[in-house]
């Protein structure tokens, strides 16, 4: 797996205060991500016509987050969820997806998506390298789950949104390696619909 | 169910980062409550023998908060898991234990527990009257989410533990009148070893 020495693995994702990405059936989302929606501050992405309007200290951090990340690694249910983001992610970041096959359309030319059928420590081998010495971002449940089990991941950055979805997707779906210590939380950002906090793997 | 004036009813746990208040087969307790023994203040309990040694910023929290509860509701899972706090429950508060039966050997002369055999709305009511103005403090689990899917709950308070457990008990434990709105945090303290985040319930 090599050094950590070229920026850090870490998983990122909202979460419900009871612990799930999504609620049932792929709800919720309205409640998870009304801090993107939620504030005064507009936040151009990479998609035409995207803009978000977040609370000045969730720009921020997401600004700052942006040029900390250099490539994402991705799950197929994700990808499939959104579509690929239409080829153009928000975060205009190198992907990989971690994915059995290639999906039909992909890849596609000037897209920096990439398909990895070998597994996430590939992928995130992969991804460290299109980072060029920046942190690998990593979404979500079952995805950051792996990564925690196979001892890849660095940090785990949670925005906790003020909600019970009562049930859906956990952020570490059906975590093996359970208990799981982490160090932290070493950074809490307050916004009114959202807490940001980040936490360290402890090895 | 009366007017709120006369104190909050408020739900109190500490909670993994997954979610969860025990761990699978009432594990991970080590890992939740590292806090309560985890600094260099001491905080005596009502229980002969039993001391805490928290960080100050957890202390002076628990004592602002042991001053402001006038009365505990309980689930029978959690009067047995614990023995009944042999009697002396650490906040040495009066409490109401939700149950079908009362157990053997209980109630005990000079113990202030009651039994409450006709389900949460009226241990709460029962409490609010032990409580003399002060709040009522409501654990956990079932109890909880009775609490909240009755209307019944002002805030939730979360002691959250840097760990992840796996599965367990929730928190919120089937939680019906999901997406729950909640507000906040109005209050973050951070401790070496846990978060304290402070939510009043979205009516």
């Amino acid at each position: 797996m090599g050094e950590r020495t070229a920026g850090k693995v870490i998983s990122m994702a909202t979460m419900s205060l009871d612990g799930y990405i999504s609620g049932p059936g792929e709800s919720g989302f309205d409640r998870l991500f009304a801090w993107y929606d939620g504030g005064e501050v507009e936040v151009d992405t990479a998609r035409p016509g995207m803009t978000w309007r977040m609370s000045p200290q969730s720009a921020r951090l997401l600004l700052s987050d942006l040029a900390s990340v250099g490539a994402m690694v991705v799950g197929r249910r994700l990808f499939d969820l959104t579509g690929g983001w239409d080829g153009r992610h928000p975060f205009e970041r190198p992907i990989v997806v971690v994915s059995h096959g290639v999906p039909d359309g992909w890849p596609r030319p000037g897209v920096p998506y990439e398909f990895c059928r070998d597994g996430v420590g590939a992928a995130v081998e992969r991804a460290r390298a299109l980072a060029r010495g920046r942190h690998v971002g990593v979404t979500a449940g079952s995805i950051a789950r792996q990564c925690l089990e196979a001892g890849l991941l660095d940090e785990v950055w949670i925005s906790l949104a003020p909600v019970l979805l009562g049930g859906g997707t956990p952020y570490f779906d059906g975590l093996a390696v359970a208990p799981a210590d982490l160090e932290g939380p070493y950074l809490v950002v307050q916004d009114p619909h959202v807490t940001h906090l980040r936490y360290r793997v402890r090895r």
